[in-house]
């Protein structure tokens, strides 16, 4: 038993916190002294009359806390005489061990996984800094109120379902959904199927784990989508970049590639595509699927962010190019227009990779969360991604004005992509290292990302990609002008 | 301009649907007449006036609809004289291929993802079979009103951020409240990370991935759970399975199998085993942990199901036995006891390897949904855990003890095991087939789970896993009975 002086210290820094019941927050308190062997195994805890005083809570709230701790095995009760700190308790019997040194069990694809990082290797910015770095969407735009409602109607439909197993490739009214909207993107959906993942990644990771490496080696764009690369590195790929010109993949140098080497696969981004930003021509999507179709080689089509074209106009993705041709494998995802946190993307092929992915699928996370999925579904089935897209696209589109603007009065680039979308693409003259110019410029509280990042080459030190979607209005402008200032006295000096 | 009754019988099967926009729904019914050229190229479409009349919606969901269509390049508006379906419209120019056949272009590793696909090569099962397949939660437990809750508390504090970009290690509150619930399992957290996953099985196939695999081997206990078998075959290792005895693994096989041969890591699943549903006894996850902790060999545990058990009598995980060791990987998961919808899971283990699992998630699947994550912590920090656990506990409690005696009352068995959770394993004579006796109780509308599935080295075919969970009162009478008759009638014929 403790003496009631003693427990006032002991006690006294318990402070309850709102919105979780107060018996497990004596509970978890309790736990926490009994861990921390402030009191010991056999010790006699205060009287419930005794801790109700002491920590200002009811007497039915410790009355409930030690019947926890109890059927927790932390504490037992004695007819008649109180509660003991049980002698045994979690955690107090151990077993020493030599401890491991685990540099010495890891395997070399986790050692490039972390080479690879980029979130590892990148620039930490402090707080205040104006950052151009991300190209995730402006969150102020969200419509709340529309997910929330959605969350609501999809439980009130089938929340038991929604909370139990789901399937490897999908959930249904989402697929079924999404299938109606690739259709009227142009889309053949005849032979082919669907398979929901855990966003782009995801589906990117899954389609180069099925694909046979009997050639190693990889067609891309150069400069292309830093994730890309480092998933093509990780799985093995050799990787040849063909240039981008300003409409898009060089036809030419692509159609030499294709005569001169041998491929397992090929990735394209045709829309925004990252880092320069560029909408690939419908003439040129076209010509490549043209190009492509002499060829027996599978064509990833990374359909990033072309719900956010804000051109009337209509473009078809390659998938839909290919019309009924099976070679496409399109890779969807409204991570970058709607919500990230939502981790849903889709894979659209040949149904039989599908079946296939559909596997590998289920080894590796089972399948996607029901809830984003059906909170997605409901979503779209309101209608609300039209009204958000009106509304995004409205906004982006001033901001890539204003940052264009901003480019052109104070950047002394040599050439400047970017269609539209959330980013910017910059190079300066050959032999300026935008490296140097980062640093230069993040002394004065302005990041952004380095081109070379993107290249398949170790090319592209002269180049840097600017993300503008998070960025406000006055700091768009203050920050090119730093950038513009630093590169400037880059280039004289 | 087509003639008013052909367009009577054409736009006679539009129907409304509630809940979606009507604007929208006369776009997509007009997009889907022209991707089937049922509308054609310049073909003049009715005005909104007489489409209002033949759809019976309101002129302003036509004027909707037709800007709609024009956006997406699907219809064009010529000044004074109406609206017109674009003479090029998405997917009408397409480029001819030969189809491509995938069986050319599937690595090794998608075909044995596909042959090791339980799914595929499942019972199928027809409706109204009384199915003892399944270990999934009970969802009529489910209470859907305090997940409800928990995300529109959620969301209230910070819906913005649950909808962005997260961080790929995990969510900050949930491994933070997961942190304590860990110590509080006596876990010694120094020098030792989490990383939040999708669900038990990508927490797996993560750490597999970052395992050497110099030696190719890993030891477990045989039977153990499926899912880790197919994936510890889908990342190439051999496997040693070692016997389990009525309180766990084997320890004198065990330290055989330890001093003859070498392993890149072992695998447990201390409580409710699957297949078995043994507890493993707090004396021999003592003598498992004193034997490993003479060999430099990562310890993989899995958590599964530990917050099920019945009794009061605390049992601490591996992870807990091992003191400030460093050697064991926790996977942990609430999926089985809460919400396999909500796809969480988590790993703790040594900060450095955590260090380089987070580089591989990033690389695999970026972050786990934050909605998921954020909903889960709410939960868990609205005290909701425990009230679920005391109503799961007593009702799984119940059935298991059902279950348990229909198989005393009705099966011919020779070997029963489970200590409660979702499940009972039950053993038939030695050459006793319970592939056999699944095909005779099919015919008679029961299924169950062959055990041969769960065994390392082509054994248990007198075995099967009898799943409790899902079934109703009656019906695991019914079908216990009817097992019981059929196994019989094959031991005696």
């Amino acid at each position: 038993m403790i003496a009631m002086g003693a427990m006032d210290s002991m006690f006294k820094d318990f402070k309850l916190i709102a919105g979780r019941p107060v018996y497990i927050q004596v509970q978890d308190y309790m736990k926490h002294l009994i861990i921390k062997s402030a009191l010991q195994g056999g010790q006699k805890l205060p009287s419930t009359r005794e801790l109700s005083t002491l920590l200002k809570v009811s007497r039915n709230s410790i009355i409930a806390a030690y019947a926890g701790l109890e059927d927790d095995g932390f504490a037992y009760a004695v007819p008649g005489q109180g509660n003991f700190v049980a002698m045994t308790t979690p955690g107090s019997v151990t077993v020493a061990s030599r401890p491991m040194n685990w540099q010495d069990h890891l395997s070399g694809h986790a050692r490039l996984a972390e080479e690879l990082d980029l979130m590892k290797r990148g620039i930490r910015a402090e707080k205040g800094t104006i950052s151009f770095t991300s190209i995730a969407p402006d969150e102020s735009l969200f419509d709340l109120d529309n997910v929330k409602r959605a969350f609501m109607d999809r439980m009130a439909v089938e929340g038991n379902v929604l909370l139990n197993y789901g399937y490897a490739k999908g959930y249904k009214p989402l697929m079924d959904y999404l299938r109606l909207y690739l259709e009227h993107k142009g889309v053949d959906m005849k032979g082919k199927d669907m398979l929901i993942t855990n966003g782009f990644t995801e589906g990117l990771d899954l389609v180069l784990s099925a694909l046979d490496h009997r050639h190693g080696s990889v067609l891309c764009e150069n400069p292309t989508h830093h994730t890309a690369i480092k998933n093509l590195k990780l799985h093995g790929f050799g990787i040849t970049g063909i240039t981008m010109e300003r409409d898009g993949i060089h036809l030419g140098e692509l159609e030499q590639a294709l005569a001169e080497g041998e491929y397992d696969c090929a990735y394209f981004v045709p829309s925004y595509h990252n880092p320069t930003g560029i909408v690939m021509s419908p003439e040129k999507r076209q010509g490549l699927m043209k190009l492509m179709a002499g060829y027996d080689i599978p064509v990833i089509e990374d359909g990033f962010n072309e719900e956010l074209r804000y051109s009337g106009s209509h473009v078809s993705p390659l998938i839909a190019t290919a019309g009924a041709g099976n070679s496409v494998i399109y890779l969807g995802s409204f991570s970058k227009v709607l919500f990230p946190g939502l981790r849903v993307g889709w894979v659209v092929a040949d149904e039989e990779l599908i079946y296939y992915l559909e596997s590998l699928k289920r080894a590796r996370t089972i399948h996607t969360s029901t809830l984003d999925q059906s909170i997605l579904y409901q979503y779209l089935h309101n209608g609300n991604l039209e009204k958000y897209l009106k509304k995004a696209r409205a906004e982006y589109k001033r901001k890539y004005e204003l940052t264009l603007a901003c480019c052109k009065e104070f950047l002394p680039y040599t050439a400047l992509s970017g269609d539209g979308g959330l980013h910017l693409f910059v190079a300066f003259a050959e032999g300026f290292k935008t490296r140097e110019l980062l640093e230069a410029c993040r002394a004065q509280g302005v990041i952004f990302t380095p081109g070379d990042q993107f290249y398949t080459d170790g090319g592209g030190q002269h180049t840097m990609r600017l993300g503008f979607s998070r960025v406000r209005d006055a700091e768009i402008r203050k920050g090119i002008q730093i950038i513009g200032r630093a590169a400037t006295r880059q280039l004289m000096g």
